[in-house]
């Protein structure tokens, strides 16, 4: 496949070359470039799109190395299109980085040269890959030197969450933390990811898009107080005043010598997921590094009682929207005249008329016929097409609210034709094991790993499967992406907790054809039995919207799951049906009683 | 409690105080004793009973420590009374191996002081969980030293096994090991488990009870040759001759001088399962450790079809004893005349009319009552007790024949009169469980953690659970507890092979009254679908017996779980009442056709 680029006149040449001189003044041999920002999160900012900047390549993952000769940009198989056709072919090897692993990449063509990397871009866990080359780490990034026109870091404040919505006070928080980190011998934690600086100290931001955190650091010490670093811009007075005596703040200017003064002490610090600087930092410190995951996100992941009934109430808002937009399609879709980015403007349009609606989630993923078989397809103009009557259209899309987040996918048929039986037999086998997760009950101590095959038993029945996991984490008005626990094989084997919010996602794709998601988001609750020996729990569906009909087939679901699912409908009718306006919605009513009819 | 012994008359008080002597000489102020043989098998000869000896305790699970002023002994929930009834409490402290672990208990009681061990009965990672206090390995074992009478270590030959019943030659396995080895960069690997040299030459023997391997050692060289470890009178010309060339033996006393002999080699050696005298012994030699698995134990897992069409016929006798058992408990039972005792020798001498029966593939678990709630009871004259009428009765056994390894439990209602509703509940959903995993179709990649839930799903929704794991690895005439993959939460996540053999065993226990518990044993094979993109797999169920339909309420089973039993049952007719003789088996006949009749 050729370039788009043309190697003349685009400026990566000149970016590349500009690079390279940059790294021959330090004396380095070439440059690790990864996508990621200065906390190694999912949503960077703009001003820490480097790879980007100096390869073109604009995928959510991926990392490349610069050498004297050659480069090379590595991203994974959703992306193996969008790399050659945003990279120069003539300046970068184009290279799937599960198949070609940087590692080996460099270590091939670069063994025993030295090679820079900015320590606050890779985690411990990810330098120590890299093996069989001189690892130097640069003060200032290469990059950084040569971007003329670099956005600024952002400098959005960060303000306070009220314990309206945030259900515990910081203190509170930061008292059974300490308590954590006494137990464990351990005086001070680092934290680097902006989630748990939100969680722990009951603030929000607009640094970056998706996920309303405010960019900073934290040490939280075993005696219930903490430091933030975070830039004063960043911490208007009202700020400073939630946040109390007990926590301190500090510019990230002097994160250095607070390390630096935290000789002798244990320090917690995660390898896998904090930038490598601060264990080099801490060791040469003298400090005494105890490894250990982020102590915020197992609390950050069990939402108490207030921030569950702020994600119902956010998830009936978003159920409003998201049934008013199929409502829309079921009229819309048959005509032919709709594309993927109107449909996903339609339904942004929809959701923003709802109660303190912030903005999405993610990028929603609208895709009609072979597009949804693209799993994590990202519409754009150049591959928007219209969506046809009688196929498949997947919409994958979430939303902020200030009392929670959402995140739902539905698969619908277009009509007017009556949806082809092998569509109805795949999408049925996918609502199986959507119910089959949705029903489980299991005891305490199951992880997501114990339950992922419920989702997809009744695909496997069939030979089939999806090459996902099945659930992931989300947050309290947080990423949409949250750790520790997940619904996949892969997932970490962390016990499921009361007040967990998890999706349930199984899938169906058929490459150049259609695919299908069944999406709701789930929060586990204690089960209760009547004379019951240990602690048993389940899940309630939050999310509220209807499953097509149209691409059911009922004699493929058991009479458990047949009940299920009409009684989830019921659900979705009473209470959507009772936010909708009689006058004014008469037509989205309709709709959703034939949508939300028992099987 | 009080203890049955008396220190005055029991020989306990002599033997520690022998032992403390022999201590005192060596200048040792302790020592640790494992329940365990110098392969740290699970079956251990007499001769190394050395707990047993020391302290009375005969469980099959334990580690004693002796020091100077105290002693403790430690095992697990298991053997709570036993530990009670057989240790002297004047002598012993009696403690929970958990909840007191061994290694606490010794840096408490000896903090710095010098501890004796055996290095033949500890691991790598068993011994490094012991800090605080310094350990001293021993050459002799102090035990041993003041064991007047210790019983010889068993000295049965070691026969040739026969490519008839093997399936592949000793050759065509160390060529597949040999390159799995040159391909690590790995010289060497020691083999310690008897399991891994009976199937690695195809050798057998009947050192210990239950499996029928030869003790001794070998290591495996990269280039497929081998030497193996045992004493000159195990090894007969005729066994000698079916090694070949490739293969040469030594006595065990030359095992020093051969790891000697490795210095600069890299040699692959098990910390989890190896002794750790092989470590030390290797590090001193000057060998580089490259720590892994017993190469052996994947392979053997995945039986070849030779071992496949063995364990099918082997099953297929077994049946035909089981249901013979079955159909005399139907007529004993009632009655109220027989015991847990004399209903387990039943079944061994119909099972003894089996051909190429060579004995039972470990202790019978024969419960009625409140004594099947005890999951691992083993019946004694003590204990005994009559099997009464209306009652449950779990049976869970298992033999060895020549071609196959068979391990099958049922639980029967004794009758005469009807069996009660909840009673039916709680054997329908752990019937449930069995035919849910027994039916599970699941994708290459797919591990025994992964599909444990299955099992436990209908128990779950009623808030019921068991506490053992649902399935274990057997062997191909050898151990009927078998790695490395097992079906449970805890078990390690190896990924299921076609030829793979495993338990599926849900139970459910009601402590005081009763316990069910269900177990067939499966075969991993490979699933044929239509248009396949990626390879499935599927349990092919190899015990051949029917399930007590007095125990099933059929509305609780889901119409494909009646459809999978009813055409089990029918299979079981067929193929069992196709052996048993129209004649003089006419009762059982009779019988079964009853028991298998479709629900």
């Amino acid at each position: 496949m050729t370039s788009h680029h043309n190697a003349l006149t685009s400026p990566y040449s000149a970016r590349l070359a500009a690079l390279r001189a940059a790294l021959e003044k330090r004396g380095l041999e070439g440059f690790i470039i990864p996508r990621a920002d200065e906390h190694l999160g999912e949503y960077v900012p703009e001003s820490a799109e480097r790879l980007a900047f100096i390869s073109g390549f604009t995928g959510s993952a991926g990392l490349a190395i610069v050498l004297k000769d050659k480069a090379a940009v590595f991203s994974d198989g959703r992306y193996t299109l969008q790399l050659e056709n945003e990279t120069d072919g003539a300046l970068w090897e184009r290279l799937h980085i599960t198949e070609n692993p940087p590692e080996q990449w460099l270590k091939h063509n670069a063994g025993g040269r030295k090679i820079g990397y900015d320590p606050w871009l890779l985690s411990a866990e990810a330098l120590r890959r890299f093996t069989g080359v001189e690892l130097v780490p640069v003060a200032v990034n290469p990059v950084d030197e040569i971007w003329a026109g670099r956005p600024a870091p952002p400098m959005a404040p960060a303000v306070p969450r009220g314990v309206e919505l945030a259900g515990e006070d910081s203190a509170a928080k930061r008292t059974r933390l300490a308590k954590v980190l006494a137990e464990a011998g351990q005086d001070v934690a680092v934290l680097t990811d902006p989630a748990s600086l939100a969680w722990l100290f009951n603030l929000r931001g607009t640094d970056v898009d998706f996920c309303p955190v405010a960019l900073g650091y934290a040490l939280l010490r075993a005696d219930g107080t903490a430091v933030i670093f975070m830039a004063p811009e960043k911490l208007p007075l009202q700020t400073r005043a939630h946040l109390g005596n007990e926590v301190s703040t500090a510019d990230r200017a002097e994160l250095p010598a607070a390390l630096a003064a935290l000789a002798g002490k244990t320090v917690r610090y995660d390898p896998a997921s904090m930038p490598v600087w601060f264990k080099t930092t801490l060791e040469a410190a003298g400090a005494k590094i105890a490894e250990g995951p982020d102590p915020v996100a197992l609390p950050r992941a069990c939402k108490n009682p207030v921030e569950q009934a702020g994600a119902r109430a956010a998830h009936v808002r978003d159920g409003v929207a998201v049934t008013r937009f199929l409502a829309w399609l079921a009229q819309a879709a048959p005509g032919g005249g709709e594309t993927e980015i109107s449909a996903g403007e339609k339904l942004l349009a929809f959701r923003a008329m709802g109660e303190t609606f912030r903005g999405e989630s993610f990028p929603a993923i609208s895709g009609a016929g072979e597009h949804g078989a693209i799993i994590h397809y990202r519409v754009s103009k150049e591959s928007n097409r219209r969506i046809n009557p009688n196929e498949v259209y997947l919409i994958d899309s979430g939303a902020q609210y200030l009392d929670g987040t959402t995140d739902i996918t539905r698969t619908v048929w277009t009509g007017p034709g009556p949806a082809p039986a092998t569509v109805r037999d795949h999408v049925t086998r996918v609502l199986a094991g959507h119910i089959a997760l949705a029903m489980a009950v299991f005891p305490e101590g199951v992880a997501g790993p114990h339950l992922d095959a419920f989702a997809r038993s009744a695909l496997w029945q069939a030979g089939l499967d999806y090459d996902h996991g099945t659930g992931h984490g989300v947050g309290a008005y947080l990423s949409v992406h949250e750790g520790p626990a997940g619904i996949s094989r892969a997932a970490k084997t962390v016990p499921l907790k009361p007040g967990m919010i998890l999706s349930n996602e199984p899938g169906y794709y058929l490459p150049g054809a259609y695919g299908i998601r069944l999406e709701n988001l789930l929060l586990v609750r204690e089960a209760e039995f009547a004379s019951q020996k240990r602690k048993f729990l389940r899940f309630e569906t939050l999310t509220l919207a209807p499953f097509d009909r149209a691409l059911i087939e009922p004699s493929l679901l058991t009479p458990d799951a047949r009940e299920w699912l009409n009684a989830y409908h019921a659900r979705v009718q009473e209470v959507i049906g009772g936010r909708l306006d009689k006058a004014g919605d008469a037509a989205v009513l309709a709709w959703l009683e034939a949508a939300s009819a028992p099987i």
